[in-house]
Order: C-alpha cells, then sequence, then structure tokens
C-alpha cells in the first residue's frame, strides 16, 4: 500500500533507474539525481523501525491471503481488548466480508447476528479519542488540515489533535481500521471496517478507529463491491469468507509475518516528510510544498533476514 | 462512485429508513428526521442535473462493462482533442490496462509501444493550469485545503484556483482521470489513468487532467494490483484487455448510456455540501463542520424515464 516510487505516471521507462537505491542517507550520486524515499529507506538503520508487539496484531486470514492489523491498545484500549477476546474465542472465524462500499469501506461482521458473543465481550464506551496522555505523546507535522487544528502521528498511526481541548484521536486515513457500531456512541468490536478509498475523515471521532491495516489491504480494496445500499452484499451475491481472524501472538513464530514499521518519530521519517513536502524529482514542474496528513507514506517492510 | 448514504458504519439496520426520500425539498418529516443527501437530490428537478455532451464522454470497454467518462475539453482542450482522434482511430482498442498500483492509480496504454499513433496526434503543451478564462468560471467552496488557497469546481469538476496568479486547475480527487506523461511536461494522450485512491494531490499541476468517470469506476478499482514496481503488470500477469475506447456520440443513441449529473451551481448541490459540512443525522456524535473537496460528492445518476 506504499507508493513511494510513484513519481512516473507514463509507463515502466525509468523505474530501474527511480528505485536504485543509494544505501547512504542523502548521499549525492555522480548525475544528483534527487534523493527518493527508497534512497532515504535504504540508508535507514535498525533502530528506525520497530516491529509490531504479536500481542497486538491481527492475522485477517481471507481466501486470497492474510491481512496484517497492527492495533493501537494506548489509543482504544478497550475495543483492542474486546477484539482480541473475540478474536481468541474464535468468533470471527466462519463469518464474513459482509460490505465493500467503492471508493468507502470494507465492513466483516456476522452476516446472520446469529453467533453468541463471547462471555467478557459487551458494549465498551466509546472511544473517539485517546485518553488523556495521550496528547503529548503526539507528533505533530506541521502541515495544515481540514478537519483538525493539528495533524500528525499517535503510537505510529495517523493522527489529529486539538490544542484547545487537549484531546488527539487517529485519523480515517486509507487502510485505518475501526469499529462499526449503530446510533448510540457504544460498540463492542463485532462489527469492524478498513478504510478502502479517499480518506473519510468526517467520520473523525464518530467512531472509534482501532489499528491500520500493514500488509495486504489490497485483498480488500480489490473484492467486489456490493450492490446494496452502502455497498452491502444482497442475494445472490456470496458474501466473502473470513477463514479465521487471529492474534499474532497466538501462532507459532514460524507461521507470523515478519514485519517492521518506520518510526514516525526516526530522523528518517521525519527526512521521508520533507521529501514527500517538496518533491525535487525532475518529473515534478510544480513542487506542491506540503503534504496532506493521508498522503504521508507510513513504510511497512518485511524484516530484514540478518536483523 | 457515490455514498451518499453511508451515514451508518454498523449493518444493514436503519438502512430502509436512510434511503426513504421525502421527495420534497427540506421538507420536514413527523420524526424531524435529519435531512440527507438522498432527500435533497429527490427534492431536486430536472433543472438542476445537466447531461453530459456525448462528444466530450468516453466509453472505455472492458471485460467487465464500460466505464464512463466525462472529458473536460474547456480545461485541456488540447489533450481532449488529442484523446478524441486516438479514440476515433480506434487507437486503444486491443490495448490493455498496464498498471494498477494500489491506492493510487490505474493505467492504460499500449504495453508494447508497438502501436503506431495515428496522424494528427502528437505531443501537444502541458495543460496543467486551466486557460485564463477558467479562472472566472471556477465556483469556489468556503472549505480549506491543504495544497491550494482556493478550491471548488470548474465545469462541474473538482478544481483548485490561486487568486494571486489567477491560475485554476483541475484536483486529482478519487475518481479523476488524466495523461501519463514522461520527464518533459509534453504528453500526447495515449497513456491515461484513473485515480482509484486517496486523492493524490500532490501531482495537481503536475499532469493534465482531462475527466472524471461518471460510471464504473468499481471495474478500474477492484482490478487485481500489478507486482511490478508502481503497480505495473509484470509477466505472468496478463494484462486486461480493452476492448475498445469510444467517443459516446460515435455511438447510436441507443447504445449510450443515459446520465446525468448534478450542477455544481445548483441550490440543491449547495445544499448537499452544506449537509455534507454539518452532519445532523443522529448516527453523528462529533460534527466534522468541514467538507474537504475530495470528499465533496458529485451525484452521477441515470436519467429518469420521464425526462
Amino acid at each position: 500500500m506504499i507508493d513511494e516510487s510513484f513519481a512516473s505516471l507514463r509507463a515502466a521507462s525509468g523505474i530501474a533507474a527511480l528505485c536504485l537505491a543509494f544505501g547512504v542517507l542523502g548521499a549525492a550520486s555522480a548525475v544528483a539525481r534527487p534523493v527518493t524515499v527508497n534512497d532515504l529507506l535504504a540508508g535507514s538503520t535498525a533502530q528506525d523501525w520497530r516491529k509490531p508487539d504479536p500481542e497486538n496484531t491481527l492475522y485477517l486470514q481471507l481466501p486470497g491471503g492474510r491481512v496484517v492489523i497492527e492495533l493501537a491498545p494506548g489509543v482504544a484500549p478497550l475495543h483492542v481488548a474486546n477484539i482480541k477476546t473475540l478474536a481468541r474465542a474464535h468468533y470471527f472465524d466462519g463469518l464474513a466480508i459482509v460490505r465493500v462500499q467503492d471508493n468507502y469501506v470494507v465492513q466483516w461482521a456476522d452476516p446472520d447476528h446469529h453467533r453468541p458473543v463471547p462471555a467478557g465481550v459487551s458494549l465498551v464506551a466509546a472511544e473517539f479519542e485517546a485518553e488523556k496522555n495521550a496528547y503529548a505523546r503526539f507528533e505533530p507535522v506541521r502541515d495544515r488540515d481540514v478537519y483538525a487544528p493539528e495533524v500528525g502521528f499517535l503510537d505510529g498511526f495517523p493522527a489529529a489533535r486539538d490544542p484547545r481541548t487537549h484531546a488527539a484521536w487517529l485519523a480515517h486515513c486509507y487502510g485505518m481500521v475501526g469499529v462499526g457500531r449503530d446510533d448510540p456512541p457504544e460498540s463492542d468490536g463485532t462489527e469492524m471496517y478498513a478504510v478502502i478509498g479517499h480518506a473519510p475523515r468526517q467520520i473523525d471521532r464518530n467512531v472509534a478507529l482501532v489499528g491500520r491495516v500493514l500488509k495486504g489491504i489490497e485483498l480488500l480494496s480489490t473484492l467486489p463491491r456490493g450492490s446494496g445500499e452502502m455497498g452491502f452484499y444482497v442475494p445472490p451475491e456470496p458474501p466473502v469468507p473470513i477463514i479465521s481472524m487471529k492474534v499474532a501472538a497466538d501462532l507459532p513464530e514460524a507461521e507470523r509475518t515478519p514485519l517492521e514499521v518506520l518510526r514516525t518519530e526516526s530522523p528518517v521519517f521525519r527526512a521521508v516528510l520533507d521529501q514527500r513536502r517538496n518533491r525535487r524529482e525532475s518529473w515534478f514542474k510544480f513542487n506542491p510544498g506540503h503534504i496532506e496528513l493521508c498522503n504521508i507514506p507510513l513504510p511497512v517492510r518485511a524484516i530484514p533476514a540478518n536483523h
């Protein structure tokens, strides 16, 4: 889901050059080629990356493969606890993706509303905003935003905050995962969704966001759109089955997907941000000078073999 | 691609109620239910809608069905002329979708670079901004933007402008269609793309946008992602064949797709904008108060039988 090499909108010509990595952060090439995000990442060190906690990582197993979701227990602890209890009770195994709305969300739940909710899971208070200590952990970027006074990152996730109220909250960028609810503000985690379109930031602070897809978003974004209202599948459209949804820590290490996420507090990430604000590649004729929160790449990679 | 009824992020409960249209603009219901976008559209008149000109409408025929694209000759006349010449010379028929990059673009072109470009088509000057008269036609909205001093609509397309330079340009929202190019600013229209992810506004004014998908975007957004760099298909991945790309006017009327687009200058559209800025539905616990350009719905509908 990261497009750090998308400078060209023409054909494959020049791709090899674009993807050549310098291996040294900020090094100048013989032809003074501008530094790309790939260059910056190639110059990163092991310390610039963090390994998501398997205890707070979900594997959503679909017929097409595994979707890896990093949870945000520091932002939505009640919902994350519910979701882990549900996963460990095999609540989602055999349920289905019930809704795929183009340019909006994929949603998974119990299509028949028949499955009993396991003990220990009940409606919990709304977690539209993080607990108050989160405000201080927030890492602001200087770019403007349409929906919030300040945007940046919270525990590695795209987020926003309001200096007037000292509230901080996660932002509905592409790939973010949340929990559906009915009209009351409470929810229990038995319905989950992932954003597969333009960031619907208008629902920020209206639902509990609980994490982000680190790998496999294309398994969700390419699903057939539902023909019902709001993209719900309606007969004879078959819901997409969920083989299982598990907590990564419950799998033997050999069966886990080894991933690292670039630390948002690392100097390399700040360099990536600057590179994306100010496009120095020759393809760019107009330099945007800004970056919108949901256009900031949050690099994820397979853990290199020597780490 | 319009999601005017997406208030609920839970299951299908309440959908019937959500989709009941009043039939009268702004009428109050017995239960004082807030007005929805569907209500507003149900209260519109024939004069609130416009029929895209068949001479400036493209039909991109894929194995899965027809993608309808409205062109913007008032913004990118040179590229639109090239594209229509290409379509009429059957240039795209039998070519392919060569690139599908998740959360970014679908691109179509000649995968082998073998097909001769027809007479009358050559590289034309960059049309990153519209001609100067476009500035006065621009309809601003009052909402903030990250990338431009002002945003709004130009000839019915999402757009931006700069009061300092009197420049206006189309914006890379979901579903917008543009022409790829190499490093030089000129392009000829033989490579086209559509946005299928979060709006890549950083490439505004870096490529010529030529139109917007009115119908069938899901035929593009659900295509398998390419595994090559930047989402290019690489063997053994088969490129998706283009059956044909035609100008709608060249088809008998009975074979056209009859669509209408809500006029951005209509009072109904302004009411839609206000409804989307200020969410009064009971599901919304936090009112965003703003709307970002690319989250503004641009309603398209089949032409009602009695029009």
